[in-house]
């Protein structure tokens, strides 16, 4: 069975075509500025040279139709035809309150989602459009949506919610949902594989680190409390959102310089963070090197950045009541040695102990980084969220496509 | 030398006067309705009865000429004359990063207490009327200034600043300044006293838990980081401060229920915290009494204060990689054995093991809470921000009462 899945923004998409057979990928790729005269499409079949094609799509159905056209492509296509879609999943980020997990996408989720805009107005409108037109172009092929929000549902109440006035839950929805579920559910399974014990007996930390970052303690396997809250914006500073705030900052801001909620919000999101701090540098790599050549504001970036994330390890230390694992992830988590050497040797009050030579190995691949006598193991997973999301597909359409009997 | 100490709010008053020589207290008192007809000045001198009195006070002025006319009053009095108030010393909130601990009061100080106001814009003018109200009374009288802020004045900059664009920080002073700088200050070196180590030698984690409340890192004596921030609200939950938010809520907020920023900022600090979780009550032992009685609403406040307060302690561990004693002050810090108990029976993990029974003996003074065999030591110290300040006004105002030789 052939799992297509979609991870469709406002402007651009990506694709992913797994055979579940054995879970391998058979093509990947992304059709970016969609809308645009100059969009273009960059295709990767498995085993084949990149292909990179620039003309006009008008909109989403076209660029699922391109898509859908080069995977059966005689010569860079990997299928024979498009029957041998045979199934959609698609990533959504925001899934509200209503989704806990991963289901098949009929009218009242396509409704939902769309209820959902309020909460992301920035993911939710993509996603949908997303859906629509794969609908479109196939249409009797089963659709998935897998939230990003799904996993973090089984928060308790004094996790999720804010201590503000019950109005702004109950009329506005206002709580924490979390994000980066499907990439914090992955490694942590896979982490207890490699650990070889059943996840419902540990307890986790997971910091997913890339441009966006949050960190999720998953206690016996379900999210037990996550850093990003209502928005994105909440927990972590990142590559260029601010994290945690004084939230008397944001009026206190708006009211001196004069701002809009969108700019006070386009500030904190675009405008702060990693990027802020060292002066326009976005690049966690780009930091590093400016700090080692002595840039003072690179450094800067990076002790708080650092700080901040080891806080949060803390907080969530103390959440558990202990924890069994830290695990690493994403392009930060899984690529800079020298933030978790320096979390992780702040950390040997926990009983966290590198081992520095695991943890400087270049080389991506799942590993353990800390050494054999530490309480705690340190994990480097690499996250594989457009797997995850095939598997949920895979699962949640299997059922639709066997024959009635 | 005897020494008062004034915490003048925008329409009360409290006074305490100190005999330096054994640090015993005179009498002490407040004054509250300032400028209503209905004033009313309460005054406790040492071994006497109570006083109460009801009387149009018309401003500060006036009400420091009452407090010092009570003082020397031939019946509730307790000096002979004024001249026998040696120095005074106020307790002002907002220090800015000009004073990193307390200093005599000059044109200077005026001034720059002045061009905080923008900070502190609730609590620095009701300390500056306080001080001019003073120097009306008693013109030759030292003064000193001692902030709530000056002790957390030692945070490295990863702390005490926000990744936020530059801008708000060199134009506007936006970063971290932390409040209870004076309590924390006195609990630790009291901490210190009675664990019988330098407090240079110590890593401690300080909770003042009171109406507004913060907790604090405290390296070797010196503030490492703390909850507060800019302003009061962020951090813990607290009374009706909401503390730590998704900062995208308030724009959000706005947003939806069309609010001004002065509504927000009320919003988040008069209308959340406690009492906006446990449906209108606001003190932790009325929440304590209505959860034991099965109110889930207060239930779920006291679950979501002690929850929030625990990942500050544990956010604390990391910050410092590791603590060796932990102390709570302040009206909740001080009095409620159930949270207490709850924090350290959740941080077994982190070495904290408690003394249930000295933890539940009621009845005030210094103890320790913590079983021998407590890798950590955690400890009630009452706090005395009245002594400190009278204490630091010794210190500074001595010199300038020296006889010239």
């Amino acid at each position: 069975m052939n799992v297509l899945v979609i991870n469709a923004g406002s402007s651009s998409l990506k694709y992913q075509l797994f055979d579940m057979t054995h879970e391998t990928v058979l093509a990947k790729g992304k059709v970016e500025r969609i809308g645009m005269e100059t969009a273009m499409l960059t295709h990767e079949p498995a085993g084949k040279q990149e292909i990179r094609e620039v003309s006009e799509i008008l909109d989403h159905t076209a660029a699922i139709r391109k898509v859908l056209r080069i995977l059966v492509h005689p010569k860079e296509g990997v299928l024979e035809s498009m029957e041998q879609v045979h199934a959609v999943g698609h990533r959504v980020v925001h899934g509200g309150e209503t989704f806990s997990g991963s289901v098949r996408v009929d009218e009242e989720v396509k409704r939902e989602i769309k209820r959902l805009f309020d909460l992301a107005p920035l993911h939710n409108p993509g996603a949908l459009t997303g859906i629509l037109a794969v609908e479109a172009n196939l249409p009797d092929v089963p659709q998935v949506a897998v939230f990003d929000t799904a996993f973090h549902q089984t928060m308790p109440p004094k996790a999720f919610l804010y201590p503000i006035p019950g109005v702004f839950y109950r009329k506005h929805r206002v709580r924490r949902y979390g994000f980066h579920g499907t990439s914090h559910q992955y490694v942590s399974g896979r982490a207890a594989e490699l650990i070889g014990r059943p996840l419902s007996e540990l307890k986790m930390i997971s910091c997913h680190i890339g441009n966006g970052a949050s960190v999720t303690a998953i206690l016996h396997g379900r999210s037990y409390d996550t850093s990003m809250g209502m928005t994105p914006l909440e927990g972590l500073m990142m590559g260029t959102r601010s994290g945690d705030i004084d939230p008397a900052i944001v009026p206190f801001a708006m009211d001196k310089e004069d701002l809009s909620l969108n700019e006070v919000n386009s500030m904190l999101n675009k405008h702060s963070g990693l990027f802020a701090v060292s002066g326009g540098l976005g690049d966690m790599r780009e930091i590093v090197e400016a700090a080692e050549q002595g840039d003072r504001n690179a450094k800067l970036a990076f002790d708080m950045y650092e700080y901040r994330l080891r806080k949060y390890i803390g907080a969530y230390a103390a959440a558990m009541n202990g924890f069994d694992a830290l695990v690493f992830t994403a392009g930060v988590g899984e690529n800079s040695a020298l933030l978790r050497k320096t979390v992780c040797d702040n950390l040997t009050f926990f009983g966290v102990k590198l081992d520095e030579a695991a943890n400087a190995r270049p080389g991506g691949g799942d590993r353990r980084i800390s050494a054999d006598d530490s309480a705690i193991g340190v994990w480097v997973v690499p996250t594989n969220e457009e797997l995850m999301i095939a598997r949920d597909t895979f699962e949640a359409s299997r059922a639709a496509l066997q024959p009635s009997t």
